[in-house]
């Protein structure tokens, strides 16, 4: 097939390098396009001296028509409320698009604009735009014009949750997620809460009990699995690069066992999820588009823990994965 | 007063090192004595190279009557099991102890063969040693011949749960304690699992529903709370030397307001544990023998936070607090 | 073609793995064999979780004839002395080797015996062996039966300074190289001093004057450049996980600009080495087989300061560039 | 005697709080006033939350009279340029003062105003301020009214190199001096280049040629040694949050060993310099005034190694060590 021309806007920060990173390894997709309002006329190279050598672009400023001439798929890492602006017009330009913000994850405008705090800009497909998460909703991504990026935090705990909610196997009304974050998290501007001095050998709690992904966790895995729920989320930054461990309590009549049963069967077609009889670190799917999940019996309690890479299939990896998907592609082409 | 001559058994290890340094700064304590099994006869600061030039001493020989007669008082970093035989060979020969192993902690003799492992060697003692946490139990400390210092992750806990469960405020059958410790933690022993490499840009739980200080958290906050308790508890390996974050999931008909109320209350005449409004980090209180801890409503629930740095409120500050009550000092005197 | 089956020999190190993870990417070769004494029989996603659903192999015992037998080429992984013995083996087999120890790579079986201190297995072939840089001998290399993989630190010293003693740009008798390693180059065995408390947060240097490496950048920048030196090495252990940086002092008459010229002549060809205007950090090419070095004017000396990544140039990509050449490949098949 | 009254101006950086840290522990100073421009009003211990329960202040307006008024001396950690600004003003109202910036350290008006670009504000004293390094300049500091406190990276090249050239033992005009520093360094101020994910798991050479740290190396061991030297100096950033290590080359006729009883002998009476046998880390001193040095062979050089705190040797340290020379204190008295 054609090479499957990629174009990414917002391309400064760190998912922007991931993508543009792991596109590197893949074979039939490529990097054409790379906006940025601040850098337009940089090389890419220049902002992320990694790629020297190794994509050689020039950043240009965001130019709808220009990328939807060029592009076959435009990945879109603005901020939230920009990102959905920015969105509306490119898939009325006639461009497929992979939004790596908020604005279209969520089912409800009400929650959305509760928690975001904006008007949204495209209230109309808020609720109707795909949530960009194979391992459940391949057959409309296939076909969609826009998919809804996971975040980073609730990819860590849908995918444990859903499938043991959907069966049955839990209880829907007592779920704590203990989250716990690298600093890539935060993105890549400067701010003195992540300078290096001040993450750095220390670990904290942050929007305890308030943090945006809760509600899409709830969102999510109430869609799939059927349940209502309303979970407690924490998430905790964490001195590290990159990487997500949640550690899940939950309530169960069935033990570890049952609930890893349940995992195999559910992820038996999966390249990417992997329930584990280990207990999975960060560092075992670092840099990668893999998911390591394991369920351990604690007294009352059963607790799942689930390891990602927050920039991999917390981000960039997901959203070439669900590239694949909409090009009819494997969805583990390119990632390895 | 003269001097306070400190002896430390098993003098190669973190605690023993973090000890002579908080001992460093105290006005009226120093090491007089420091044993090794395996590094007799060298200088203490070719082990610890931190200390040259600020702690002149040779390593010797464990020799109790050299010990008993040099020593005020001895802190016995040794593993569980040798501890208690050493310890009950100290306090024999007429000299007071700060046990740092777990062997004098847990009330029941058959809870600490059952998690251990291990036949206690001084079983005469098991349940009638006081827990060397001057914040809940000064007084026997003052007089104690032997002081079990408490475990790392357990103060952590006991610190924000105790009051909370002896004032009601909180329910005693559900709760969740999720510790992010630093990886000095470990011990100084060459493992695979502990090398920078393994641990470093990595979190993991470990030991899920099975470690050790599980049982001591859920003693002693019913010891001070007066209800039993049966906690979950999860550690987590954090790639850092140092530091203890807890967050703690509980059940309670009152909020987050009045929990801190309580800890005000309680904490008031202490030189060490903070209610904070801010969300603690382990950098907040890193070094030092302090304690940070905040509550947050989360949904049904609330949420703890407590910060403290493993190595010294966690092991080597609070003994040195608990020294200062054992030989009639202020309990902060040296611990700035 | 054909794939083209890999054996590795001595899996269970940072090397092996990292060799594993890099060939997930390539598009024509895979492992096939992995051989360990101490962990035959367990798969080797047990040893390394991190290849956990992606490679699925059972570790086996050192078997020469199955190696040959199965595989088109073995990269060695074993320690120096131990390597040799096997390298022959396999060769007298008929299969192609990449040695990954030091054992074929100084050109003197004198300046061998006397640096390692051990009786060389395989005298004959020493000198005679090529050195598995295809910067410079990608020719030997196309139809080598062994090439001896270069040493980290070595390659972050030759590639910048064979092509300045070629052409006569800088002086040959005063060069220093200071360089800083990442903690992964000292291997994933149990030791004390690498534990993550002992390197963490701290850089110190270590075998100043006397590490191994210094002859072999002496012998291989003087087979290049034509003139003898004896440069002045420092290595420095890194608190991070991989990477090295070289900052490398010459004298001479010409300016900074002039050596960046020289560099970019010689590597226009080269799909890895990038001669680059600002300052190479070690993250700009971690886990690549990409080199980042640029020159700079200070007082009366040049400075060259090279970064490459100690597991991927400096071990395992740089053995898969040449396994690409080896096998009449691209030298950047499957490297990114 | 009385306690000595300590002032901060510029009481959010990170020296600022290392010095408040560090005189919690100091038995006769203590800070009672503590000014910045832009937190005035808020507790220090807001800014700065290690210093909750530890230390109760709040930040004030800088107001010159005040100060005078309730000080005895007033550390200025201020910017270079605002910093003589301010010293004038302290003086001039009969407060001594130890000021952190480079505005007072150099000999040379015009070398001051060539490197660091400004106009000096108080040009008179340029050249009759106190090089704050108790080490060799006590007797000018015990009855100074400005001292100038030392930069970090010159702190780890005077002490090892100025006592070699005093004593005729290496060449003065071949000195290069390779620093790696950690992050702290680069102060408190939010900037791209030194957020946690840029700087951490990387080391990079930065200013090659250009630190203005170099004319200040150059004119202390001038000034000390008495012959003057151009040294070669190259600064990295380390992926840690405190510490300088020094590798420096030199030449000798003389080995290591005689630099190392040159240094013994100058160093006798000192409380901070160690000359070591072991290969210093940066771990080794973490947090104290002590500074480790060692001598090494390494083919026609001599390599000194020399390991500092930045923040405390380095910056707070040092001010402090000064502050207790010029109040007639033991120049360790609460540093242990």
């Amino acid at each position: 097939m054609n090479s499957i021309r990629v174009g990414i806007v917002g391309a400064t920060g760190y998912t922007a390098l991931e993508t543009a990173r792991l596109l590197l390894d893949h074979p039939c997709a490529e990097v054409v396009v790379a906006t940025s309002r601040n850098d337009a006329g940089k090389p890419l190279a220049e902002i992320h001296p990694s790629l020297t050598g190794r994509l050689d672009l020039e950043i240009t400023e965001l130019d709808i028509s220009k990328l939807c001439a060029k592009c076959d798929v435009v990945l879109c890492c603005l901020p939230h409320g920009a990102s959905a602006e920015t969105v509306k017009q490119l898939v009325e330009g006639g461009t497929r698009v992979i939004d790596f913000s908020a604005d279209f994850r969520l089912s409800s405008l009400e929650t959305y604009e509760k928690w975001y705090g904006v008007k949204h800009p495209w209230p109309q497909r808020v609720g109707s735009v795909v949530y960009g998460m194979p391992e459940f909703f391949a057959e409309e991504i296939r076909s969609a014009d826009v998919v809804a990026n996971p975040g980073c935090y609730p990819t860590s705990a849908i995918l444990p949750l859903a499938p043991l909610l959907e069966a049955s196997l839990i209880e829907p009304d007592d779920i704590i997620v203990d989250s716990k974050s690298g600093v890539s998290g935060a993105g890549r501007t400067a701010k003195v809460a992540t300078l290096y001095c001040e993450t750095n050998e220390s670990i904290a709690a942050y929007a305890v009990g308030s943090h945006r992904h809760q509600p899409e966790i709830d969102d999510l895995v109430q869609r799939i699995g059927g349940k209502p729920i309303e979970s407690i989320f924490t998430p905790h930054l964490t001195p590290m690069d990159r990487g997500i461990l949640s550690t899940i309590y939950v309530r169960s009549e069935h033990d570890a066992e049952e609930l890893m049963q349940c995992w195999k069967q559910r992820y038996s077609g999966s390249a990417f999820v992997h329930p584990v009889q280990h207990l999975p670190a960060t560092k075992f799917v670092s840099g990668t588009n893999h998911v390591q999940m394991t369920a351990r019996n604690a007294g009352s309690r059963r607790v799942l823990v689930c390891a990602i890479d927050n920039l991999a299939k917390g981000a960039s990896g997901a959203a070439i994965q669900n590239l694949n998907v909409m090009f009819g592609q494997p969805e583990n082409l390119g990632l390895s």
